[in-house]
């Protein structure tokens, strides 16, 4: 029940388990599209580039960005937990001109803001995180793809600690770039990422094209200045994920499978059944800690559907609650990183651990942890809020 | 039966459906150490730098060159086939300058002609493929670390096609970094890199370290000219798999659960045992395809165990025969990548299909689809060949 990864959706790992078939065996191949097929609905894109990068969510974020930027361009990354900062960094390694803008953790940026920095920075691109599981709350997006497309600004976000867990609409809300990973709402592990691209990113990609030396055919694309990055050229990528099946990595079957099933149980559900279910689970979470005398961390208007941020109340020893929780009880929570390591927990309610034994189960070890610790709390009263939660629903 | 992926071990397959657990989890920390420990039985090495990079064998390639290799840096790169050319690709785009030595696809360097050109070009890295699938011959390495030594050159080599299944000794023959892929003989699927560093090669990469913003601690490196890519930044993995346990990506969990039973399978069989056993079964097939007509690809002295690489007889339509094989046989082979494109087919037998039942039905149904193509041959001559080899083996 900590912040991701969670427990797998077991129709995942049983997907996972099947044997393996050669990268261009046809049944493999109408697999690849199938899943692309598949997270344009996870996404809400009509996008073509709809695809998986092999590695964790991190390596689409670096994907996306060394693709899309070149050394020099300048990147706006508006920074409010641990991740924008990854974006900074990322950016910066991959030789762009990064500006940052920064608030405290726990609070998300005006529109307003954003557009006065892109004003002020005029970037090549807007990379900004939507969920960030170090501070639990998401940005609010939906006016931003308006403001940067007046602004001939490419828009890319990071949804993995949000998508399928709380709204997110790519096309609607005018984003050009989006990457993800399968261990938080999405019930699968990490180690597969999937990403989409609106035509104007995919054209600034193709911009940059250089086929690799060992497979490039007569006409193909040669630069001096390719992308920085082989594993991670998005241009070869997707000629491998397309009609030509350009030969480039060796995709991982196993977690396309995987990845596929995740799309599979979130596309069977419905995304606005399966972000209603991370509202329910996660809300019965929240009141279930209040109501265990716990200070909810962070701003409540923009708070993430999935996790929840708790302060550690005073005398309570913040690890040691973690270590019995999972040592008595098999239940894992978290910390957080920076200014926050410490100083809260991280509880989770995503993927197929949004679901209401689990909520229970870890509301009534909390309890008894939190006892044991002498902290003051109403006894029942944390399982009884999250109950009234749920009646309400059904109500 | 193709040059990789092939069918996975059921055992790894079962282990990779196993439930997931968190990052941190004492249990996942201690599988993350018994998977250090195993690889370094698997490149026979005493090297604590020996860990997994989360992506395919591509990604581990990347990680070694882009960690190694500063932008300036020379880099010799001796191509002998399709990987050779990755190589030099790849660590162009890392910003080296990369000089190569090619000779005709089939063949492989002697160490004079290596040293030589070290002698000419003083590079910092020699990176130089093991075993090149794309035409089915190993370089030898074992004279190449004495070399490296002498003219201080840091030797890098990709085994990913040969690892499990042909003679390897990382210590011994002095590699400073070695990279690999679960896809061939190690009967896994793609998607786990695992990698060896020498004590020299952590010196060259932590020498370049610098901690990212957001979890970077006082007294941590910082520096303005940091490894090019986070996701591949050696640096920083070497702490999340090491004692701090410093946040990076999110370990793939399932793919680390694969990886370690494949790690398992080999080393419960005995390296040996296990290069033993695709000497035999490359040998059966080797002698059955030559039995069914078929003349043998590239320099037999330096032919990898696990393939082999076959020319296709005039008046036969290769593609024609693939197709034949996989929808009435459920049996894939491969052709290759750019000279040798429709020229040649390549025949697995490596790690799960290392196997005599797998080797003859492929020399069975082959012989049924070349009949159909008008071959001529002997009927049960490719079978016949191969019992032979087994036969003497037993003998």
């Amino acid at each position: 029940m900590g912040p991701g990864p969670v427990n797998a959706d077991p129709r995942v790992l049983r997907a996972m388990s099947a044997q393996l078939i050669g990268q261009y065996d046809p049944a493999m191949t109408a697999y690849m599209n199938e899943t692309m097929e598949l997270y344009r609905g996870v996404f809400r894109t009509s996008n073509a580039a709809t695809l998986l990068v092999d590695g964790t969510s991190r390596a689409g974020i670096e994907a996306a960005i060394v693709s899309l930027v070149a050394p020099g361009d300048r990147v706006l990354v508006p920074i409010f937990g641990r991740f924008g900062h990854l974006l900074a960094e990322i950016a910066g390694r991959a030789g762009a001109e990064v500006h940052t803008r920064e608030i405290e953790w726990g609070g998300v940026f005006t529109s307003a803001a954003i557009e006065q920095a892109i004003v002020e920075v005029k970037p090549a691109l807007l990379a900004v995180v939507h969920g960030d599981t170090s501070t639990t709350v998401a940005q609010p997006l939906d006016e931003l793809g308006e403001i940067c497309e007046r602004h001939g600004v490419l828009f890319y976000t990071d949804v993995t600690a949000s998508l399928g867990g709380n709204a997110f609409e790519m096309d609607a809300w005018g984003l050009d770039a989006a990457t993800a990973g399968l261990q938080k709402c999405l019930g699968g592990p990490s180690g597969s990422s999937p990403i989409s691209l609106s035509p104007k990113a995919v054209a600034r990609i193709e911009a940059r094209k250089s086929v690799e030396a060992g497979i490039r055919a007569e006409g193909d694309a040669v630069r001096d200045d390719p992308i920085r990055s082989n594993y991670f050229d998005l241009a070869m990528i997707l000629d491998y994920w397309g009609e030509k099946r350009l030969n480039h990595h060796t995709e991982a079957t196993s977690m396309l499978y995987g990845a596929r099933e995740c799309a599979r149980l979130l596309v069977e559900e419905g995304m606005d059944a399966a972000i209603e279910r991370h509202r329910l689970h996660g809300a019965a979470m929240a009141q279930g800690v209040a109501a265990l005398g716990l200070r909810i961390f962070g701003d409540r208007a923009h708070r993430m559907n999935n996790v929840v941020g708790v302060f550690i109340p005073d005398g309570v020893d913040g690890d040691r609650v973690r270590t019995a929780l999972l040592e008595d009880f098999a239940i894992e929570i978290g910390t957080s990183f920076g200014p926050l390591h410490g100083k809260i927990w991280r509880i989770g309610t995503m993927g197929f651990n949004a679901r209401k034994d689990a909520v229970l189960t870890t509301l009534a070890a909390l309890e008894q942890v939190l006892r044991a610790e002498g902290h003051r709390l109403t006894a029942g009263a944390g399982v009884g809020a999250a109950r009234d939660v749920y009646a309400e629903a059904v109500a």
